[in-house]
């Protein structure tokens, strides 16, 4: 039995009613959803301000742990959607950086080793941490035996991975170094789980999950996971919006992330989340086995855009 | 019960005449055994004099793929190791390129991609094949989508990951292109499987083995392995040097890759393996569970300068 036995596609307006209808809270994966790279997905903005208009609210969730949300709310302007604020927009980086303060009860003040982009910096900041490593042009040199950042600061008191284009040898070596540290005892947080990511002019990427992966197999050490399907995560978003667990959906373009994140976290009573083949995730895609039930969308459809236009057609009204 | 229940350890001159007698050809790895970074370790070259003066060969095999055998001859010459020539050293950079050549038999003037050091880029040269990727300066950049070298060049008919320092996200994203193209159909070589290396100042530092998992999880493909405990190497270095495989020991400080070469590949009529304790193997590993008979050493010493310490003791001649 393939995946599209288990889904229902959302073909014509009555589904899409009944779909929109049945939620009052909507959570967006971003990239393959929201846009793509730079470019935003049509038909997004009007199905947004079709929420709005209804009551309902919505949230961003992204993987990626390379923008702050303050970037966010930037690039949310730039693409022409406005007046999303700061708390509605939840990134891996600051997942990180909430982990270690409400789950792991990280000191202010501490240090935290990064190998990552500059999201996870400023989140760590904001968070009252003090970030090494990370973008520190220190590190974008070439590796050398006597490079002052290959001497472990004992003061550092957690390692955060997670995406970085700045990925060089002296930076995973750096890293290599506090997951050594003391026996392996640093926490050891793991932005996201992504391999890839659909890139720009049709390319496919390396995520941040291909560096938490790197890490985790030559320390030999497991991490912790913070980004989705982690329940860690899901659990604080729903705490801090206040949203049901029984009005949410999950909307999303990967299967072990989004939709798995969804499904795992029951949201919608159990048949809270879309897919939408935007992203990384294509129709032919559905016709593979379904293996493992957490991996089944609940609804499927094209496009947000296309979600829109079957609500807004007045052929079938 | 732990590894060095069935591991007979070399501890007094007798035992160690009967090692040295019982073998006519010597395998040695290089890094942890015969140097440590660019260090020789003490009584390594009094001990390969003693095979010499006494008739026994011996040759150099390195899951290293970033020098190519003309450097390893200067490395060993630096060393103060002389008359060691070309055809003693068998590097997986010349792995690659002769599994390429012999097993895989593509053809002559082969466009072949790299991820990879230069020793890489030289072995494939010098067996007629063009390395593109590897160390061309224009993958020493930051990753920018327009990158040229982004778009797959189609006459590339193989991809080679080994260790490279030079590691950055260009490299990793340009050679995920090749590894992805035209349905995952480009024969994808790995030089190693090692996670990591004793570094200087004992720092443990990434190996290739990192690089290699790295694009193998990331492109979501199995790679062909082609150095230590590959067999098709073992074999492809039994036929060129003539050693008789009963009359064979491997010496080598890593479990995973030199114990289980040795062990696979049935030397000395399958007790053919030394572990020596001068790299990334400590006395206190030994202590684990043999959960896996071809990880346990036949035998195992401190050093080969301790080895040639037992031998030259006149006190209990």
């Amino acid at each position: 039995m393939s995946l599209e036995t288990f889904s229902s596609r959302i073909s014509d307006k009555e589904k899409a009613l009944e779909l929109f209808n049945a939620y009052d809270h909507f959570i967006f994966d971003c990239d393959g959803v929201i846009w793509l790279d730079d470019t935003l997905i049509p038909g997004v903005s009007e199905f947004l301000e079709n929420l709005r208009k209804n009551g309902k609210s919505y949230i961003f969730v992204s993987n990626n742990s390379s923008r702050s949300r303050n970037s966010y709310v930037e690039k949310l302007e730039a693409l022409g959607i406005p007046a999303v604020t700061k708390d509605l927009i939840y990134p891996t980086c600051y997942a990180a950086a909430l982990v270690l303060k409400e789950t792991l009860k990280l000191p202010q003040h501490s240090k935290v080793w990064v190998l990552g982009d500059e999201g996870i910096e400023q989140e760590l900041r904001e968070c009252g941490y003090i970030p090494l490593g990370g973008s520190d042009p220190r590190l974008d040199v070439d590796y050398y035996p006597e490079h002052e950042l290959l001497e472990v600061d004992p003061d550092v008191k957690a390692v955060v991975v997670g995406s970085t284009k700045k990925l060089t040898y002296l930076r995973i070596s750096t890293t290599l170094q506090y997951l050594l540290h003391d026996n392996k005892s640093l926490p050891f947080i793991g932005t996201n789980i992504d391999k890839t990511y659909p890139g720009p002019k049709g390319k496919t990427m390396p995520a941040g999950g291909a560096m938490v992966f790197l890490m985790q197999h030559i320390s030999d050490r497991d991490f912790i996971s913070v980004g989705k399907p982690s329940m860690v995560f899901l659990n604080n978003i729903l705490e801090s919006t206040g949203f049901a667990r029984e009005k949410t959906i999950m909307v999303g373009d990967t299967l072990y992330t989004d939709i798995k994140f969804g499904n795992d976290g029951k949201l919608g009573g159990g048949n809270g989340s879309l897919l939408v083949l935007t992203g990384g995730t294509k129709e032919s895609d559905l016709k593979k086995p379904a293996e493992d039930s957490s991996l089944v969308p609940t609804f499927y459809i094209e496009s947000l855009g296309h979600l829109q236009s079957l609500l807004s057609d007045d052929r079938q009204a």
